[in-house]
C-alpha cells in the first residue's frame, strides 16, 4: 500500500509504504490514511480530502468495490466505509484508470483529450482516455487489455483463456516463457538485458513485442489516440521494447499514422498522483 | 444518397433516395437538400436545420471530411459548404456514429450510456458509446472495427493488412472466400441460406462467425458495454448468426458475463435517423 500526502499541485509532502496485509486490509488501510493524516498536521498542513485508487472492478459512481481477485474483496462498499472512517471528503477511485488522469494532468500525455495508458508489469492493463472522458464501461470493468484474445488457441492464461495478450507481453509471461522454452529462471528486466547476445532471450522477447504491437494496432484502429503511454517495469526496457513496438504498429496500419509512444513521465507513482487529484476533486 | 424530412421525434415525413453520382457529388447533395426542403415547405412544415451524415475520416467540430475513399473526397470543407448554400443550421457527422446515436434515442440501445453497434454490410465499422459520449478519436478515425488484426498473418485485405476481421466476416467477406474455396458465386444471403446442407457454407460461415466473436470479446474487454447491437445487411442472418455468436463470444469471456447482443432496430434507416437528430442539435 502506497500512500501520500500531496499538494493540490501534485508535489509528494510525504510518503508511507507498506506491505498489504493478509488479513484486515481495510483496517490497514484506515490506519495508513490515520498516519498519513497526522503526518500532513503536524506538517502545518490542511488536509481537504482523502483519495484511495484500487484494483478491481468498480462501481466508482458509488464507491463500490465490485471484485478485486488480489484483496479477496466482493462487493466492498469502500467509500462508505472511508467517508465513515476518515470524516473527510474520499473518492474511489480505480487504479490504473487513476494513473491515467494522473498522465493526463501531471504527466506524458499531458493536456491530451484521447490517450492510452498502458502499464505493463507482472499483468497488463489499461487506462483508456477519450475526450468524453476515462471509459469505465457499463460494469466498470472497461480497459481489460491484458486479456484480449490476440493469439487464436495460443498459450493458457490465469484467467482461464488462451492467447491473451499478457500471456506473451508481461513480466510475468515473458519469464515464463523465456523458462519454459529452456532458459535459466530470470527476470523479465535480465532475459531483456541479454538482448543481441541470446537467441532465446531475442525470440521470447521479439514474440513478445510482436503482440503488444498486435494489440496496440487494435487500441488504435478502435480508439484512435493521440498517444500511447506505456507505463509498468517492462516499460523500462528503453530502445529495445520502443524501437520495434514502433516499427511493427506502424507496419500494422495501413492507411493512417501510427500515435506516438511514449513512456509514462510517472512511472509507478501514477496511481498514487491521480489517487491525490481524485481527493481533491471530492474536495471541491 | 438516403434522405428525408424528419419531425423532432423520428418520425419520416418524407423520403428522397438518389444514386450517388460519379462526378459532382456536393452539387447533387444540395440539390437533395433543396428538394427534401421544397417538400417539407410544400406539406406547411418548418425547416429548422440539416443533418447529413457522411463516411470517411471526419472532424465532426469543424464538419471537415478528411478522407473519404468512396466519395474520393480530401479535405472537404462539408459544414461550411453547405451552410453557405443552405442558409440553415447544418451539422455534419460521421454515418456510422450517426446510427449509433440514433440506436441510442430511437433503437435498440434506447437510453443505454455504454454500447457498440457493429454494422456488418460489405465490410465493417462500429460506433462505440460510452457514458462519455461517441468515441471519435483524435483524428477522428475511432471505430474502424472491421480492421482491426483478428488472424495474424491471415489473408490479405484490401485495406493492405493482413487477416483484418472483415476479410472473414462481412458481405463481401463470406462471398469471396466461399467461391475461392471452390463454391459458386452466391451472395452471403444465400450462403446462410444453405447452412447445414452446404458443408463449405458452414465452414465460411462458422470461420465468420468464430472472428466475429474474437472481435467482439477484444470490444467487450476494452469497452465493456451494456449492449452489442449488430446491423448492415448481414445481421438479418437470425438465428444462424446470433446463437453460434452468443455461445463463442460467452466461450471467449472468462470471468465475466457477455454483454446482451441483439438487432439493430433501425437497420438500414439508422444513419438517415441520426442525420435528422444531428440536424435539431445544430438547430437548438
Amino acid at each position: 500500500m502506497k500512500g501520500a500526502v500531496v499538494s493540490e499541485g501534485g508535489g509528494v509532502v510525504a510518503e508511507l509504504t507498506r506491505p498489504t496485509p493478509a488479513g484486515d486490509i481495510l483496517g490497514a488501510l484506515v490506519a495508513l490514511f490515520g498516519d498519513l493524516h497526522e503526518t500532513a498536521r503536524t506538517s502545518g498542513r490542511d488536509v481537504v480530502g482523502a483519495g484511495v485508487a484500487t484494483p478491481g472492478m468498480l462501481d466508482e459512481q458509488r464507491g463500490i468495490v465490485q471484485y478485486a481477485s488480489n484483496l479477496d474483496w466482493r462487493d466492498v462498499p469502500l467509500l462508505d466505509i472511508l467517508r465513515g472512517e476518515l470524516r473527510l471528503p474520499v473518492a474511489v477511485g480505480h487504479d490504473v484508470r487513476a494513473a491515467g488522469l494522473a498522465e493526463r494532468t501531471f504527466g506524458a500525455a499531458r493536456g491530451s483529450d484521447d490517450f492510452v495508458l498502458v502499464p505493463i508489469g507482472t499483468g497488463v492493463a489499461a487506462a483508456l482516455v477519450t475526450a468524453g472522458g476515462t471509459i469505465t464501461g457499463a460494469t466498470g470493468a472497461a480497459g481489460e487489455f491484458g486479456h484480449i484474445p490476440v493469439i487464436p488457441g495460443g498459450e493458457p492464461c490465469t484467467c482461464g483463456q488462451r492467447g491473451c495478450l499478457e500471456v506473451y507481453m508481461s513480466g510475468a509471461g515473458v519469464a515464463r516463457r523465456y523458462r519454459e522454452a529452456g532458459g535459466e529462471p530470470l527476470s523479465t528486466r535480465r532475459i531483456v538485458a541479454r538482448l543481441g547476445e541470446d537467441p532465446l532471450a531475442d525470440r521470447v522477447w521479439g514474440e513478445a513485442v510482436e503482440v503488444l504491437a498486435h494489440g496496440l494496432t487494435t487500441l488504435t484502429l478502435l480508439l484512435d489516440p493521440r498517444v500511447i503511454v506505456l507505463g509498468g517495469g517492462v516499460s523500462h526496457a528503453g530502445d529495445a521494447l520502443f524501437g520495434p513496438l514502433e516499427r511493427a504498429v506502424s507496419a500494422g496500419l495501413a492507411w493512417r499514422d501510427r500515435p506516438a509512444i511514449v513512456r509514462s513521465g510517472l512511472g509507478g507513482d501514477a496511481g498514487r498522483a491521480g489517487a491525490g487529484l481524485l481527493a481533491f476533486g471530492a474536495a471541491r
